[in-house]
């Protein structure tokens, strides 16, 4: 099948994928982390798919990051034998952990005392745990800047013979901020920094070998020295999306997925076309744009697969099933009820969780870990 | 089960029913609208569930609306022989539409001569058509102040044997904007009126007999004056959700459902709570609370099934499968990394959506058109 063949089967919100730009996108980051010398471990809660994990592990990628233990098990199942959990142990999902933690070689990440003992309780195979760093995002972690908490810790793990130390962890989701390139990159390094910073002060308790574990689009993406880290663990790079290309991290050619949805009214008093494709088809995150809420840019079919994103054009607004696009009256005018177009979603990774699978430019049709084909 | 052994069971963000409160909430609709003598004619988007909609029919509902083909067709599955799909219908799904029209008793809204059009020539079996007319929420519909585009829909379904002109229809969808319940009971009668003041003025053109068709649940449930309505179409009543009852629409003992969601870590410097349940459970739906963005409000599992929300307690904030949930220090203090809380969510039909089904507080699973067990 061509694209347009593709377009014309499409009746309701589809997740549409272009191929080689995801080839693309995983051969940029392999070669950026080659030359950096760091370990590459990709982070697949964007794509959620085992197929698209083919794509990475034929371009070499063995050990991954995911963030959940359904995921785990997923990826598991498709034989993925080296996987992080990137998210605070769930202490009530203790039988599966174990199972898995007997099938694969699995990390997992820690940020107390009291979860590192109910982990030594519970499970009976070894596993990799990660501390789990806030280097300034403040979401989860234990603060870059107390070591004693750390080495707290650090103490109950080496107590416990089948948990195996690997190092400090952190995620700098403040990144996602956006506040332009240089703000982008500075947050990254700073983050590496004091992860680094409390690795020093480790070593002079007699902790050696500490690796670091960084991971976020725009800071693996934009930022260039990543000699103080030993791992990366990006994941929205595959596909990225309209906020990161908003954000400078991309551009709208590397955005690897669009949303085709169905215009089914027409408001030109208002300069709105009124799209099947809402909340649940691409889930309520925004950026801000020009002062307003922007859940996604728009572009039209092509025969190659989908336009530019059109000037001035913007998804700006959500509710259950509808989308409403703003745009020119010239792109207006061109459409009529019942054609398509293609939304640059804001966020790739919640419309993949919401819409579970893709439709390739082919015609192929891609599962994930929401929903087989 | 009782729900100590339910919420005992619950490993992983789950949506919890309140079998008790559905039926009262189904109910008190129910009644509203036999003692103002309108049609009821429920929206089936909230619970999006075979099993629910048992509930509605054993009260003697007979007449539903759903917002999508794919949703008409489970009900339809299910025994449901008259559906309004309450969307702009959507041409690419004429196949469907036309497969549907032949199995059950079907209403579709159009807002253009085109659709009409395009109906009349890919329909074999007769449908219903209500024409969706803009009430002030300019979200889709034909303005309720210019008639003549009105007539011109009205005559281009004329011309068609087998599509049968119903009335008119609006959604007041502005009623969920808050700013109070006088205000949100004045919206809803100004769309009622708007309506009537319509149909009035098609009467002199000689279009007697049409019906008025108005739903949104912030309406339906503080208006008390239906006689101008032929039929009330509310969806969210049947559950309600945190954003309903900040609105005062409803109080917190009408919700019917929470999220159990497991606490993964404390961090009582800030405050927070971090949960597992994120944007991928609850969707990022949120209102506005003091100021602040509210995606849910917060309480605790009980012997019975959840406690009131507790005290200045909000969900503050949504990652992919992270939420941070602000607590006062006495209510941290009381939650350890393993214990669950219940989320009362922003915006139900989204968390439905999300999660895709429901475990009730006896330990039942019920399924929805998104997903069976």
């Amino acid at each position: 099948m061509n694209p347009s063949q593709v377009f014309k089967q499409i009746c309701e919100p589809t997740l549409v994928l272009d191929e080689t730009i995801v080839h693309r996108n995983i051969q940029r980051m392999i070669q950026k982390a080659k030359s950096a010398g760091v370990r590459f471990r990709p982070h697949f809660k964007t794509h959620q798919s085992a197929q698209i994990g083919e794509w990475f592990r034929q371009a070499g990628v063995s050990q991954i990051t995911v963030s959940s233990v359904e995921m785990a098990q997923y990826f598991a199942a498709h034989g993925w034998l080296d996987i992080t959990i990137a998210f605070p142990v769930n202490l009530r999902q203790m039988s599966v952990l174990n199972t898995l933690a007997n099938q694969i070689h699995l990390g997992l990440l820690v940020e107390s005392v009291e979860s590192v003992q109910a982990l030594a309780a519970g499970l009976q195979s070894p596993v990799d745990l990660w501390i789990k760093i806030d280097a300034g995002n403040h979401r989860t972690g234990l603060p870059w800047d107390q070591p004693d908490a750390v080495l707290s810790v650090i103490h109950a793990i080496q107590a416990e013979p089948h948990l195996h130390l690997c190092g400090l962890l952190t995620h700098s989701g403040n990144t996602y901020g956006g506040g332009g390139t240089d703000r982008i990159r500075s947050t990254f390094r700073s983050g590496v920094e004091r992860l680094n910073a409390l690795r020093q002060q480790l070593t002079q308790y007699g902790f050696n070998g500490l690796q670091i574990s960084v991971g976020d689009t725009p800071g693996c993406t934009l930022g260039s020295d990543f000699s103080l880290a030993d791992e990366i663990r990006p994941g929205n790079f595959v596909f990225f999306d309209a906020m990161q290309a908003a954000h400078g991290v991309c551009s709208w050619e590397d955005i690897a997925v669009t949303v085709a949805c169905p215009v089914v009214a027409l408001h030109p008093e208002r300069n709105t076309a009124i799209l099947y494709g809402g909340a649940i088809h691409l889930n309520k995150d925004y950026f801000e744009q020009n002062g307003e809420r922007c859940y996604g840019w728009i572009g039209l079919p092509t025969v190659q697969g989908w336009s530019a994103p059109l000037e001035s054009a913007s998804l700006i607004s959500l509710s259950q099933e509808h989308g409403v696009a703003r745009l020119l009256p010239e792109h207006l005018a061109q459409l009529k009820v019942g054609d398509l177009v293609c939304i640059y979603p804001a966020h790739s990774c919640l419309a993949v969780s919401a819409l579970g699978g893709y439709t390739t430019l082919k015609g192929e049709q891609i599962s994930t870990f929401v929903r087989s084909f």
